[in-house]
């Protein structure tokens, strides 16, 4: 019999996120039917995903992560898939899934960046020793063993990242500034200190995984709000793009080399293989 | 020279959302350093998406808008899909792309009914007949050629949805629940009316798009929208997933019925299909 | 009990594409350790969709369709959203993905071509009328009603589609070309015989919806194969983009017209908007 | 005028997989019209990624390894994904490309596999050793860093996997069994010459992504054909979804244990985290 009536804690799935009863949906504890209209989404988003109610500093700065970047025109490869894909298929949600996976290792993903933050705090604490010292040992064996420190640098903005700025302001100014963050920073601070670095700023993204960390959102977790940040930009770019009235976008050819022969004879090259050609 | 030298109005691209000049970003017209830490999220979006700054009146609707669903446990297929993503492949953005595909034509989506309203409502001005009257008739005549009405009923929530209740009553309260949600209203009313359909409410995603609609924003905008108030719950299950301890996920035995024989023979069926075995 | 043991029949899944036992898949049927090496990858997806083995000239059909399109360099657009997302997130099946989901109604997706086929095929079955008969009343009535005759017309080739001659051929050659393709082809010839369209050829997508159709492929099976059809050229390019050194990569701004003004003021209009700065 | 006029080789892009012309179509240099009917699916799988045409022999051992697997019934993350997906949003498209995205770390991607046998070889060759004591140390070395060799073992089969045993003979067979795949057979070897590891086989992914790196295709080429290989399957499985006339599926109740409170008080614990209610 027990095959047939497992425990509740031997059933295959597990969940504490929410649950719905025939009557009532409850989330993480509450009746839904409370939250509408009285827990504003950033605060949801902060409930959903830990667990318990943010404190309106929490949410202050968590609502600053999802509005720091905003949109990047056509200069963000994931806009540019977006509006490939409804030029082919007109569809909302397959828009913004391109945009969802055009985040990862080379843009926008906060997971490395906070990986390196969480590693590093973690060795900081283990090693008793003063925030600076160990900052400043660190970058000096990342040069040796040429490993890049995630979240450096940026394009357009060189000594200083303006959204970084106001992020690690409000980040501060909230009380949530703190060690992990503070590390990070040290960190910045040593590598900077280093020949021909004095020009490197922390980056949106960089700054946003030390908030995110200083949060306590998992690496995963600040990807996935990292994410949720660039979408009403993407929203607004499908749109845009929905109504140009330019169905099957192509990759302009003035703007393309190809190498490509003309003239090669398959019937000869299939017979050099080893095919037999009508077999 | 003009092919080598187009104006700006015959380029390949056109875009109004935001642009992003040597020193600065500038969104919908607004340096992107101004609104970081002063425009919060659910406004960023309108903003993005509109064009224009919400009224706090519209940025709140928005936000109840953004937050009436919020979860929905393991009843709803995108977060299914999304766990079982990531147990194949652990990665968060793979997981939100699944679950934003997994909203369309059968739940989540609020275009058909946004499509329904703004049609309804444009005959309906046309029309110079009182609303009453013409919900009636349409009501009627949808009856008659058998189309349904899109978003009434729900499977947990009888007579009324208590998430529609409250999005209409801060809709109300604040003044934009105008001409097209009060058209969808009557028709509501008009088809409680008819034998049997008394206890069918407007459900969540009904009145999400006539508010949605209300506030001006396109079928397809409404969807993106939609799309964007389940991702924090979806980050909040992936990641529950990610550390479950449970990778490949699959569908447990004791829940499907196979109808796959065991005993089919390949060589003797494949010469009966005309094949030369070895050839 | 009845409810703790529920007969196979009563289970919420159901299956019968293939079966996993401790020792043994079975596919189809088929012990798969029969099929491996045996039986080839289009004759296997042939099995695997429609349940029983093709003959030769169902597989040679078949394979014509996978191998009719092949590639469409930088034209393609789930080609440009692939390139760009692996841009930003280096990861083959991303950008596979990306690719797929830009298979839809404006171009690739046979299914609505599919759908139209069989429909018109069920009506003339109906009809008793004789096929031009039929196929001419049908396309009077479709310009009478501006509706378009889907899967007519191409870019670039004009007259004739070489591909879908090609495709044609074929089909009829191993004694495929059955009633809805030749229903198609009078639909297609009755329209050809209106003014100003007699250089309008079935395109590649409109021939391969008439022969998937004629292989017994519902419209959207069709368009899976379609789909299955352009990866093996996405995976050329997402190969050629991952080696390309270029990450990160953006629309070039000589091909966008942006219309974003850089001057708006955000505390005033936000003054203007309602809100109460600093509240 | 130079800025204007870019030569071919300063143009953003560049491709070599296909050039489409005013009335030709080339793929790696043959015309389109030459290849369609005369160039099986494998084959051109083959050149496209590899832009040279296969041998017979290599085309047969690729077509091995596109229908090694075939499919694996819903034990498969990727089929119940899609399976979800397409409850919700009725689209053949979305249901391929969730399917695409759950192939990665933890099942079907061979690339990890096959970056171990390349870098493996790559230091095999430089060591100058006998290939078996190469191998032996290699073993101990991972042993001693507790680092797990890729592609070993499967849930079901035991002491060998079938559908690596043929695969394995079919590279034979057509004396492609080369170097990396002959260093991968006598790593496994030394593997299973540990204590308590002899009945561990190379599994299908580990036996594919062998064969795929003696093939000469990347790692993330080969991780883009085990994608295709597995998609047939799930076009099967989709088409049985759309129509198996269940709408929305959801986890079912009895597989799940949920940990969600009924009885939080909101009011109570907003006011807590510092909020003022209705401010």
């Amino acid at each position: 019999m027990t095959a047939e009536q497992p425990t509740e804690a031997d059933r295959y799935w597990h969940s504490s996120v929410s649950r719905v009863t025939p009557h009532k949906v409850f989330i993480r504890g509450y009746d839904l039917e409370d939250l509408v209209g009285g827990l504003p989404f950033t605060a949801a988003s902060y409930l959903l995903i830990k667990g318990e109610l943010p404190t309106p500093q929490q949410a202050r700065v968590l609502d600053a992560v999802l509005t720091a970047i905003l949109d990047y025109s056509l200069h963000k490869p994931g806009t540019a898939a977006a509006r490939y894909v409804v030029s082919a298929n007109p569809s909302m949600v397959a828009g913004l899934a391109a945009a969802t996976m055009a985040v990862g290792e080379n843009t926008l993903a906060t997971e490395d960046t906070a990986r390196f933050i969480t590693a590093s705090c973690a060795q900081y604490r283990e090693s008793g020793r003063p925030m600076n010292a160990f900052a400043a040992d660190l970058v000096e064996r990342m040069a040796a063993s040429k490993r890049r420190i995630p979240g450096l640098g940026h394009p357009v903005f060189k000594k200083t990242d303006p959204r970084a700025v106001i992020l690690r302001r409000i980040a501060v100014e909230e009380g949530l500034w703190n060690q992990p963050a503070q590390l990070y920073e040290a960190i910045h601070a040593a590598f900077t200190a280093r020949p021909g670095k004095a020009d490197i700023p922390i980056n949106d993204v960089g700054l946003m995984a030390a908030v995110l960390v200083a949060l306590g959102f998992s690496p995963e977790e600040g990807t996935g709000l990292a994410v949720i940040s660039t979408l009403p930009g993407v929203v607004a770019h499908i749109s845009e793009e929905l109504t140009s009235g330019k169905p099957i976008r192509i990759i302009p050819d003035a703007t393309v080399s190809y190498d490509v022969a003309d003239d090669k004879d398959f019937s000869t090259d299939w017979k050099e293989a080893g095919w037999t050609p009508g077999a």
